[in-house]
């Protein structure tokens, strides 16, 4: 780790985020007819024309002009964008009768699914929460407050803890098997933390600290495996292992290639997800401004896992997933998995010193600056062989959005410059 | 059992609650002044002046009298009294600004303690949801629905489930200790199942009843023994068993005639509080209209603690408390528990047959009317020696009111006319 590498490592991520990936997104996303966002574009970034609005992709899109304006990017526009997505959410996707966020529009706003997924709900309050921290507009607490209230009321399992996360419009809880309602996961627990820690930030509430705090006690106590610290995805209501099945409502990407069932459905972990759950943690631990000492085995062991695990030496980047004792199932390259890594690694260069942290990171630098970002267009190839040839190719679609890209780039240029500072 | 005997015992019944029960308290309680009800008697049944409106007393007069209504007992008075009680929650004991209720307020009306607890809380819920199912007015079960909310949002623990239960009145959870707030208790979590039955019953909504079972399942596999099927007292946060302690806040009058702790802290289940239990689930599975099957073998074992254990063969009815195992630490009676024990009795005649009930509802109804009525006056004794001599005096204060006296009237009541109709 010499200063050399830091600081062009610092200017790609830079240059990547002002000239590439906030232009891409500024001079396309926002839809001045309908308001929200447009957010489905092909590789040569050309809409798509797919006429639909997803929860998540406007949340997620909000969140990353807010934060983007609030780590000083965008001279003003990344506000204007964000207030634009806030309008949408409350105006179109807010259910006025039963409360809470539909789970899709279409692009004049029409209500789709009318679903309530937790998941989506937590994209929701971490980006109305992050609004109000960038902007003051207190709308966005407001509805936050309201949203975790409702999700308090509706969605936790007083039986078991934690959170049921499939719920029909009026929050009557989905049906068991593929609807959902039975199933507890890592996805949505993990969520509600990066949500929760922002709106403990922006509210300051103690309510907001407790439930925090125990969604942080599930993770680590319940969710995380007990020896190797990686994340298991699925489980029962009352926390046993369940087999990783597809949803109906599919929030992520995730590939069932052998239909609606994993080839090794209760023996998966996805590197990316591990890493992330660590840059996580250690950022609420700061909001909560509590010492990380209960946690750092488990944060040591999951990173060392992925690093000993996900990392592909040879052509660079990290792999999909594998078993929790270590080895790979899928060699590919997911483009999320290699933000939060990114992330992740600087984290722990940080927090732990550079040694085998600043490797790992660039490693992975390389691979994404090299392979994963489609400089001409500005946005990342969603998925790669493990080579770095794109598989799929768009650019955006409601599953894929700024979120992962620009939140890379800004919490990496963030760290990078205190790394700079610091040698 | 014969009909003759369940003839005596339906006339005694029905003879105490219109000449003895309800005069008592039609003639004395209501404060015309200052709204609610004076619940301060000595053993004369006049005012001891003592300056205090509790939250307890007054959600269970308010219950007490719209219970009565609905089971057709005062001509039309009991429901005019719930409405008065209805009115002083709804107009003095909630609080605007945080929302829930207080805990006490002096006679005039003004807070005394503004801590929100929750067993007052779920009275509250119990009294305010039977008043809608008596009256009709839909203010009971507005303030009931918004009071479930407000503990979703701040008592439940999402990590091990259930509910904390001590709260300073912004909702802020109290400290640990005597304070309460590491604390959950078999007494909470079997109130809040009563006040969710009653809530579910008067709202048929979906969410009401998951609580509802949630709540039930709690109780069953969290805190009834697992061998013997009865109460364990308190608990940690974890659901490891707790040394029963003393709260500041006291709600009962539980006797720690050793200060701060019981002799025997770890191993003591009350008689009436198991049977209480009983029927209160078996009440909850007839509103869910479920059937009772999983909880068959519970219930038996329960009643049988109680019948082998807690009842005094010798001078009649139903002692304090006593060891898991079997046995008996406390040999004096409790009012409440005979009241409860005359419910649970005759439920289990109606669902099991006579044998061993009846015998043991007919040992405490005789000890019932011929030592804890103080026929004289109208109420109950509080405490008495095992022989039946009164040992405290008063006919009402703050935490002994006409809940389990009328309430025993009016369900056995119902229960001795079902029987008499069968035989």
């Amino acid at each position: 780790m010499d200063k050399k590498q830091v600081a062009s490592c610092l200017a790609e991520a830079q240059h990547h985020l002002n000239q590439e990936l906030l232009p891409f997104w500024l001079n396309r996303c926002m839809d001045k007819k309908n308001g929200g966002f447009i957010t489905q574009f092909d590789k040569d970034g050309n809409d798509t024309g797919e006429d639909v609005k997803s929860l998540i992709a406007q949340a997620r899109c909000t969140y990353t002009f807010a934060s983007a304006h609030r780590a000083g990017f965008g001279e003003g526009k990344c506000a204007e964008f964000a207030r634009h997505g806030v309008n949408y959410l409350l105006d179109v996707m807010w259910d006025k009768q039963h409360e809470g966020f539909y789970w899709t529009t279409n692009r004049a706003g029409e209500v789709l699914i009318d679903k309530k997924i937790l998941y989506g709900q937590s994209f929701a309050i971490y980006a109305l929460s992050e609004y109000t921290l960038a902007t003051g507009d207190p709308r966005g607490l407001e509805t936050a407050q309201r949203l975790f209230e409702l999700i308090q009321i509706h969605c936790t399992d007083t039986m078991y803890g934690g959170y049921f996360e499939m719920f029909e419009r009026n929050w009557e809880l989905c049906l068991p098997g593929p609807s959902g309602g039975d199933r507890k996961t890592l996805d949505v627990h993990m969520h509600l933390m990066e949500a929760f820690t922002a709106l403990y930030e922006a509210s300051g509430r103690q309510v907001h600290r407790r439930k925090l705090l125990e969604d942080i006690a599930l993770l680590n106590e319940r969710i995380l495996h007990p020896q190797y610290r990686t994340g298991i995805p699925q489980f029962r209501a009352d926390w046993s292992v369940a087999p990783q099945i597809k949803f109906d409502i599919v929030w992520g990407w995730d590939r069932f290639t052998d239909g609606q069932q994993k080839a090794n459905p209760t023996d998966n972990t996805a590197y990316g997800h591990n890493v992330e759950f660590v840059w996580l943690l250690l950022h609420a631990m700061d909001i909560l401004e509590m010492p990380v000492g209960n946690y750092e085995d488990t944060i040591r062991k999951a990173l060392m896992h992925t690093i000993e695990n996900g990392i592909d030496r040879k052509f660079g980047g990290v792999f999909v997933e594998g078993p929790h004792t270590g080895g790979v199932y899928d060699r590919e390259k997911e483009f999320w998995q290699q933000a939060e890594v990114l992330i992740g690694m600087l984290e722990a260069v940080l927090r732990f010193g550079p040694d085998p942290f600043w490797q790992t990171y660039y490693n992975v630098h390389r691979f994404v600056f090299d392979k994963v970002i489609h400089h001409e267009i500005g946005e990342w190839w969603p998925l790669l062989t493990r080579e770095g040839q794109p598989i799929w190719t768009h650019m955006s679609h409601s599953w894929k959005i700024n979120y992962h890209t620009i939140r890379a780039m800004i919490q990496c240029i963030q760290r990078l410059e205190k790394i700079q500072g610091s040698i």
